[in-house]
C-alpha cells in the first residue's frame, strides 16, 4: 500500500520535491456544475441572449481561480499556466430539473500535473455562479466535481 | 418572477451597493464532501492517530479560503470575518463506500451575509483533501457542496 | 503650502492615521479611456452583439481591481467596499479615432475617501481592454485617467 | 482581419494556449505619466533632496505592480519575471505645466511578451504617485499610458 | 492552566470568534532588528545620503506585510487597519557591531489586538533589508523580534 | 567595496535582472525560533501527543509563506518553488528555558537562490506559533533568524 508522499519525517505536510521530474507539456480537465431552479435556468438564458452573461463573470472567476491554486492549495507548487479555458452546458433531464455542467481545461509545460489547477477552475467558476444567482435561489447545489482526464505525466489518467 | 440584482443598466455584472443595510451579527454553514477509496481512509486514520494529519492541513486551507473569498468571486464583497471553523466526519456506507464530510461555519458582524464564504471555506478544504491524497486515488469525487444555514440576515435560511 | 501626510519624522512613507476620522457613506468616480483603431472599434461591436465580450472581462477586471486597491497601493487603507460599478462608452470623434470612455463608480461606509479605488478600477479595466485587443493594435494609448467626482469626506470634489 | 485570440468558440474569454511557443529573452517597456500642480512638484522636489522621496515609494510599488499582472489581468499569463526597473524624469513645458514621467522596463526569459507586464508597472506608479500627493491636488491626471517598445517575440514593435 | 483557544472539538485549529468584541481603538507595537557587518552599515548611510535608501523599500515593505497579516498568519482576523508606521535606527555598539533597529507601530478601530500585524510588518522590514544587503554580506541575522506594547484590548501590554 | 546591485541609477530600487543567469537547481535553509514560556511548552506538547497541534498549522503557514516571498519581499524575483519543507526541535536548556527550533529548506531548479524563500518560511512559521500561543505568553520572542545553508548559486554558503 503506497504512503502518502505529503508529510515528512516529523509527520507534518511538505510540499514535495519534483526538481528532478522532467518538464512535460501536461494537462488536466475537470468538472464541475451547479443545480438550479427552473427560474434560474430562464434568467440565465434571458441574460446571455440580451445582456448580463453569468457565464462571463463565471468564465473569468474560473480562469483566475486555476492561477491562485498555489495560493490557496497549501501544498501544491507554483506553475506558470500556459493555456487555461472553462466551457458551460445546461443539462436539462427529462424531470426538467436544471443544471449547468461546467468544464475546465488546463495546459502547462512544467515538472507537475495541473489537476489541481483544472479543479479549482471548475469549482471557482461553480461558486460564482452560486453567487450571482443566490437571490433567486437558495438551494442550488454544486457538484459532483471530479478529474476528467489528465495527460503528460508519468501515467495518464481517464475518469471511466 | 425576480431578476438578477448583479448586472448594472449595460447588462455587466456589477458589485451591488450594500451601504444601507445594517450591520447584523451574521452567520452561514456549508457543506461539502470528498468520496474517497478505502485506501485513503485507512491511510487518513492512520495518520491522525499517529503522524501525518491530512485534516489538519485542510482546516487552515479552508480557513484561509474563508479570509480569500473576495479576492476569488468576483462580485463578492470584501468582510472583516469574525470567526470561521471547518469539521471533518466519516460517514461510511453500507456498501462500504467512504466519505469526508465536511462542515464550515462563518461568522461577521457585517452588513451583507457569509454564505459564499462558508461556501469556499468547505469548497477548499475539500480540494485541498483531494489534493494530498490524489497520489493514492484518482477517482476522488468532490461534493454535492451546497449551504446548509444561515442566520443574521433579512430572512434566515435553513436547507430542507 | 501644505506638506506631505504621507511621511514619518525620518522622512519614510508611513500610512497615515485615520482612527480618528469619522464612518460616512464616501463616493468616487473616476474615469479612463483606450483609444483605439477602426479595426478594434469593429471587432469589439461585432463581439458585443453576439459573443465574445471584450468589456464583460474587462468590467469583472475593473471590479476586483477595486477590491485590490490596498494590495496595489502601498500606503492605501483596505476599506470594505460596499459597491463598485464600471461603465463603458464609445465616443466616436468626427475625425473618425474610436476611443472606449471608461467610467468607474466605487462607494463604502468608512473613514476614508475611495478616489484611489476608483481609479484603480478605471485603471485595471482600461489595462484589460489593452491586453484583450492587443493582437489587433498595438498602437492603443490609454487615459488620461482622473478623478471625475467625490463625496462624503471632509469636502466634496467635482472635477472641472 | 483578424479576430479576437482570446474568445473560445463559446465566446468567452479564455487564457490562450502558449505552449507550443518557445522560451526566448523578451523585453517590454511602457510609459505613463501624471501632470501636477506647481505645488506638487516643489513638495516633490523638496522632499527628494532631503527627505521623503515620493518616487521611491512610486518605484516599489511600480515593481510589486508588475509581478502582480497576471493576479489583477484576467487572461494574462503568469511569468517568472527576470528584472523590473521603472525611472521617473520630470518635464516643464514653457507654460509652467509639470509632469512626471514614467518609465518601465520588464524582462523575462519566456514564452510570451512582457508589455502587460511593463504598462502595469508604469500605472502602479502613476497611482502610487497620484496617493502620495492627492492631498494637494485633486486635479492631477495619470497617462496617456502606452507601449513605447518590445522585443524578443515573433516581430519587434517600436512606437512611432 | 488556560486552553489554547485556537482549537475546535476536533483538536483542529479555527479562527476564534470575535463577534462579541467591542470596537476599540487598539494599537501595538513591536520591535525586530538586522545585524549586519560594517561594509553594509557604510554602503547604507552612503546610499541614505545620497541616493539608493534600503531604508525607503524596507519601509514600503513593512507597511504592505501589516496588511498581508491575515493573509500570511492563518488564524489571524482580517482587519481594516488605520495606521501603520515603521521607524529604523542604528545602534552601534562599543565592540563596532552594527545593528538596525526597526520599530513598527499599528492602529486599528476594530475588535481585536494589531500585535501579530505588527510584528509582520516588523518582520516583513527586516527580510527586506535581509534581501536588499545580502550580495555585500551573508551572515546578517535578523531578531529577535518581539512586542513592545500593546493598548486598548482588555489589558494592556508593555515588555518589561 | 562592491555596490549595491539593486538601485537604478537614479538611486531607486530595482529588480535585477537575472535573465542571463543559468537554471541550476539551487537549495536554502534557513532558521529560526521562538522562546515561550514553559506553559506554553506544556501545552504544545500536550496539543502535539493528542489533538491540537500548533506545529502543523505552522508548518502550512511556512510552506504558504515560502510561496508569498516574491509578494512580500519587493525586490525578490517570482520563482516556481520546487519544494518545501519546515521542521520544529525543541531546545530546552539548562536553566530550562524552552525555545522551539524552526529549519526551513527550499529547493527550486532556477536562475536565482532561495534563501528569501527560506528566510520568509522560518519567519512564517515562527510568526503563527507566536499568533496561537499569544494567549498564554506575552513574552514569547522570535529569532534569531539566519540563512544556515545555501547551494547550487555562484558560490556555496555554509553558516559558521
Amino acid at each position: 500500500m503506497s504512503d502518502f508522499t505529503h508529510f515528512n519525517e516529523q509527520g507534518h505536510a511538505k510540499m514535495v520535491d519534483i526538481s528532478e521530474k522532467n518538464d512535460t507539456v501536461r494537462t488536466a480537465s475537470a468538472r464541475s456544475s451547479v443545480s438550479v431552479a427552473k427560474e434560474v435556468y430562464d434568467q440565465i438564458q434571458e441574460g446571455a441572449n440580451k445582456k448580463g452573461d453569468v457565464f462571463a463573470v463565471s468564465q473569468v472567476a474560473g480562469i483566475m481561480g486555476a492561477k491562485k491554486t498555489a495560493d490557496i492549495i497549501p501544498m501544491c507548487h507554483p506553475l506558470a499556466l500556459n493555456g487555461v479555458d472553462v466551457q458551460f452546458d445546461w443539462h436539462i433531464s427529462k424531470e426538467e430539473t436544471y443544471s449547468i455542467i461546467i468544464t475546465s481545461e488546463v495546459k502547462v509545460k512544467g515538472n507537475t500535473g495541473v489537476e489541481m489547477e483544472a479543479l479549482t477552475a471548475a469549482s471557482t467558476a461553480a461558486l460564482t455562479i452560486y453567487d450571482m444567482c443566490k437571490a433567486l435561489d437558495k438551494e442550488m447545489t454544486i457538484g459532483p466535481t471530479y478529474v476528467l482526464k489528465k495527460t503528460g505525466g508519468k501515467s495518464d489518467y481517464q475518469r471511466s
